[in-house]
Order: C-alpha cells, then sequence, then structure tokens
C-alpha cells in the first residue's frame, strides 16, 4: 500500500472540486462526506451504475465521452423515475498509466472536461466520492440522486396495468447498430448514416425533461430505461408488474440510418434486444394517449405507441400477420 | 459483451435482495433506482468509498470479512459527521471466478452473509446499485447515506478552532500492526496479541453511536475518522480549518499489543501515520472536555486527550522533552 509522490488529495482538488463548486454540501469535496439538504416536500429517487474498461466502454474511447457516457447512463435512470437531477457521487479506480507521470497522464484532465460538461448541462454537480489506484481496468461507479415530488407516486417499473399501451420515446436499435459498425459490420454502409449510429452509441441523450413532465401525466403507470435492450427492459416491467407485454414489430420507431441497415440485412431481432438506447419506455391508459402525444411534440421528441399490456407473462413480438417472432437474445445481461 | 446463462437478476434476487427487505425504498431491487423518504427535519449525509481486491483487501480475505469491510469503512465516515447510518448503495464488478459456474462460486453468498450481518447491526440496509463482471480485479463501491438532524450544524473537517483541544477514541496503530503481522512481521510476538493486532485490521469497529452523541455536545468543532492514518487525518482537519494542530507522542492511547510491539521494536511513527484505525479524531474547546469523558464512558469507550489547535499549517508531534518528532511518511495515500 505505497505511497508515491502524487497523491489523492492534488488530483481531486485540480480536476474534481471545480465540478463540486456550484454545490455548497459537496463541502467543496475537501471533507470525507457530503451533505444534502433537499427543498421540503422532496423525496429522492437514488440510482448507481458501475462502468469498467473492456466491458462497458473501450479503453481508448475518448475520454470526455467516457464521462459523459457515466454521467447519462445515471441520469437515464433518473428520467425513467421522473425525477429532477440533484447531485452524483463518483468512486474511480485508476490504473497506474493515468496517474501523474504515467504515459496517459493527460486522460484525468480530459475525462474531468466531461464530467464537468454534463454536470452543468443536467444541472448535475459532482457531491463527493472516492479516488484509488487499481491493478486492473479503469473501473467508475456513478451513485446519481435525483429529487422527486413527496406527494406524488414515484414512477416506478411495478405499476403497469392490464389494458395500458405501451409507448417508446425516440428510436430504438441505434446504438447497438453504432457498436456494431465501430467493430467493422455493415462497411457499405452510407458514411452519414455510420455517424450518427456511432454518435449514438457513444453519447447517450439521456430522456431527463421529458421523464419529468411524464410523472405528471395521469394515467402513466409504470417506466424504464432502455438499457438493457427495448424487449428485456419492458420485460422488467413485466415481471414489476405481474402482467405481460406484445409488442408489434412493424410500429417500432427506426432512425433513417436504421432503416439503411434494415434494408441492407434483416436485423429486427437485434433491434429489439440490443441495448443502450437509454429511451424510456412505459406503460400508460390509452386515453392518456392524446396528452402523451403532445406533450412529446411539445419537446420535439418522438413518441411511438409500439404495443399493449395485458394478462400472462414475458414480451411477446408480433409480426404483421399477428404472429409471434422468435427472438434469439432478450437483451444484454451484464455477466 | 456476452450474455452466459445466469444473469445479474438471478444474483441480485438470490443474494442481496433478502438484504434490501427492511428497506421498502428499495424496491426489493427490482427497480433501477431506490426512493429515499427521509424524516422531516432531516439532513442527508453522502460518503462513498472504493475498494479493489489487491489494493484494499486480499482476494483470499473471507469474504464475509471483505463485506463487512466494505460497509464499515463507510459507517465511519458516517460516524465521524455525526450521521445515523439510513441506507446503502453498492456497486461490484466481479470476475468471471466468483459468477455461477466459476472456481469461487460460493464467494458471493459468504459475501451476502457479511453485507447482512452489518446492515441489520447497523440497521444499514442495502438500498440498490449494480452488479457487473470485470476483466480485472473484484471492485466494490459502496454510498452510504446517513442522517442528521436539520437544525444542528453538521459536524466536519472545518470547523476545528485555535485553542481547542484535539481527542482521539480507542486506541490507535493496531489495524497497521495487525497487517504488519499477517504479512510476517513481529514474529516473535504473543499469540494473543497477534490475533488482537489481526482482528483490528480484519474488522474496523466504527464509532457509530459515539459519533452521533459527539455531534450533540457543545464545544466540539470538528471531526474526521482516522481512515488514512492519525497524522494525516488530522492534517485534514487542520487544512480544512486554516489552523495547525502539536500532538504529545507521549499520550498516543495504544493497546496491550501494540505496547507490546513497542517494547520489542521502537516503531512509534508508524502508530502515528499507520492507516485504518477508523477511530474518530476531533477537535473541542477545552471546557467540553468533562462532557466528552463522561460520554465515552458511557459508551465504555477509551477517549484521550492527545494535543491542541493552534495557528500555523500541519500537524507536529513532540516527544516528551517538547521536541519535534521527524515523521518519514505522512499517511496512507491512494497512491
Amino acid at each position: 500500500m505505497g505511497a508515491p509522490a502524487s497523491g489523492e488529495f492534488d488530483l481531486i482538488a485540480r480536476y474534481f472540486a471545480p465540478i463540486a463548486a456550484a454545490f455548497p454540501g459537496a463541502l467543496g469535496l475537501k471533507d470525507d462526506a457530503a451533505i444534502f439538504d433537499p427543498p421540503a416536500g422532496s423525496r429522492l429517487v437514488v440510482t448507481a451504475d458501475a462502468m469498467v474498461a473492456g466491458v462497458h466502454f473501450m479503453a481508448d474511447d475518448p475520454p470526455d465521452l467516457i464521462a459523459r457516457k457515466l454521467m447519462r447512463v445515471n441520469l437515464s435512470d433518473l428520467a425513467a423515475k421522473g425525477a429532477t437531477p440533484y447531485a452524483c457521487l463518483m468512486t474511480i479506480c485508476l490504473p497506474p498509466i493515468y496517474l501523474p507521470g504515467g504515459t496517459e497522464e493527460g486522460w484525468i484532465a480530459a475525462f474531468a472536461q466531461g464530467l464537468a460538461a454534463d454536470a452543468s448541462e443536467y444541472a448535475f454537480p459532482l457531491a463527493g466520492g472516492d479516488t484509488t489506484r487499481t491493478p486492473g481496468p479503469l473501473t467508475l461507479s456513478l451513485t446519481a440522486v435525483g429529487l422527486a415530488p413527496m406527494g406524488r407516486a414515484p414512477l416506478l417499473r411495478s405499476g403497469a396495468q392490464a389494458g395500458d399501451l405501451v409507448f417508446v420515446t425516440g428510436t430504438i436499435g441505434d446504438a447497438h447498430l453504432g457498436l456494431a459498425v465501430q467493430q467493422g459490420e455493415f462497411a457499405a454502409l452510407a458514411p452519414q448514416h455510420r455517424a450518427a449510429l456511432i454518435e449514438r452509441y457513444r453519447l447517450p441523450q439521456p430522456r431527463v425533461a421529458f421523464g419529468q413532465a411524464l410523472a405528471a401525466v395521469p394515467g402513466v403507470h409504470a417506466a424504464a430505461d432502455v438499457s438493457d435492450g427495448l424487449v428485456a427492459d419492458l420485460g422488467h416491467i413485466c415481471a414489476a408488474s405481474g402482467l405481460a407485454a406484445r409488442l408489434q414489430a412493424g410500429k417500432l420507431p427506426l432512425s433513417a440510418a436504421a432503416e439503411a441497415v434494415m434494408a441492407m440485412a434483416g436485423i429486427g431481432a437485434r433491434l429489439l434486444t440490443g441495448g443502450d438506447d437509454y429511451e424510456i419506455v412505459f406503460t400508460a391508459a390509452p386515453a392518456a394517449e392524446p396528452a402523451l402525444h403532445a406533450l412529446a411534440s411539445d419537446q420535439g421528441l418522438k413518441l411511438t405507441a409500439i404495443g399493449s399490456v395485458g394478462h400472462g407473462q414475458g414480451v411477446s413480438v408480433l409480426d404483421g400477420a399477428g404472429d409471434v417472432i422468435s427472438l434469439v437474445q432478450k437483451g444484454y445481461r451484464h455477466f
């Protein structure tokens, strides 16, 4: 348990304390703990996600994008619960090459720039955490804290009701295809489509504003973000609610780039089961549909009704003829 | 990003959900987030620490002790802020050998038993987190949330005042010596002393009840837990408060086992700078001393006045003649 020259404290003061400056309870990252005084009438929504180099991102991805992905995968969880971002704590385990004197010494400055950009964009300051070394891959963990009004039921996975419609924001499958493109698949795809898909993989767009507004719409019953894949995450809603869902494959919202891939190769099942979309899938009473479309339209966000909730278990995907499509892999699993 | 047979969800449901059962806001670990509804009039005290195999513990340490150390190093941070444990979130990055079918498949069950034991002992339920795999060493991160009364100033590093006395709970240096004994040092030491020191290294005793009571004693100004080493952690208080501290080496509270080591080898500086004590070092007005000793006595905890706070910078350690002792290493640094 050695003690080289430049320590945790210098690193925190130089790179991370500025990202905490907007949040008095962070105590300038000079204490062992942060103090949260949430506004009266608030409850806290708290989530944590870890990211490991070689598993959740590539070690040579741009450091600012790694930081922003760390922030955004957690912001996406808050969005799906209808919470307003409040603050986060980060633990970062650094291989020696990233430390002062190491071959990747500039990495932390670039990483901190990405954190700072999203802390500012989402009003989501860094409030604390821990910095340590590791003999293994770069490993990051973020705990995200959001606020929701005490007087309203939180938007959970478990609230779906039989007869609900299933909705999803944005388009599905782009991030999965972006990773595939980055790994050399679909080489004949047009450059602008390639770039669009890769961008969706590298920089999630958590639906924070939509999630906050969604939680206030009467008749919205259950929600999750699409991180493990549409079928898997809708499956979590079904399991938590004790119900089943049926999706219409033909209604799946696809980007122009994903349509172009579909025209080249029949890979529909992969779009339904690929992960990293960071859209919101939710269920709501049919009567809520006009209000939901108005809300999405106000925010300039695509919203699509893609199926319905009923009695039973699991998620079925139906083709145009009403036949069940077999899905080999139900979504990204963490092992 | 593969998808072997047994996934995150089975593991969570089987081993971790029972530790969350006492906390309704954990939602049975079936959602992406936890809901905290802290009692009115509470502020939250939030801290996070990461632990990496080969850095903060040995991979072959007993799994239940690794879990308890993870809980307790964070509980110690809450204790030093005077906070009451409320709930925690854990992210755990597992090498494949710990997964179902791996050579260490029983590890998680034993680890979860340790978590459950401390969650129960400290009323500190698991409320959420993330489980993923890693190609590197076992890596754990815990975010600990505690409660403190809104109407009282929180106990911070930054509040020390010139003229304060410096106090420390318990005894100092045992954990550092315990690690040394485990690594083969002091082989001539009596078995009961060896066992006592190793136990102090392996299972910290966070001063949770003392910290809560301490925060209510008038005249207590600043506190930190002793994790990086007495001199380093008191140094953090001094730096945050813009003051200096002087310690009397002769007043350092030592266990019988540490006294026995001292009789064998003159290693006083190591006791002052070794880490992992998880005692509380704090500063208070001299007028508070009788109340502090009464409190410690009520709790059956040793409490020692070991020095004083004055103007200047840094921590000096004085011998019996009033001369400054040189300390080669000022405490455990994380790199």
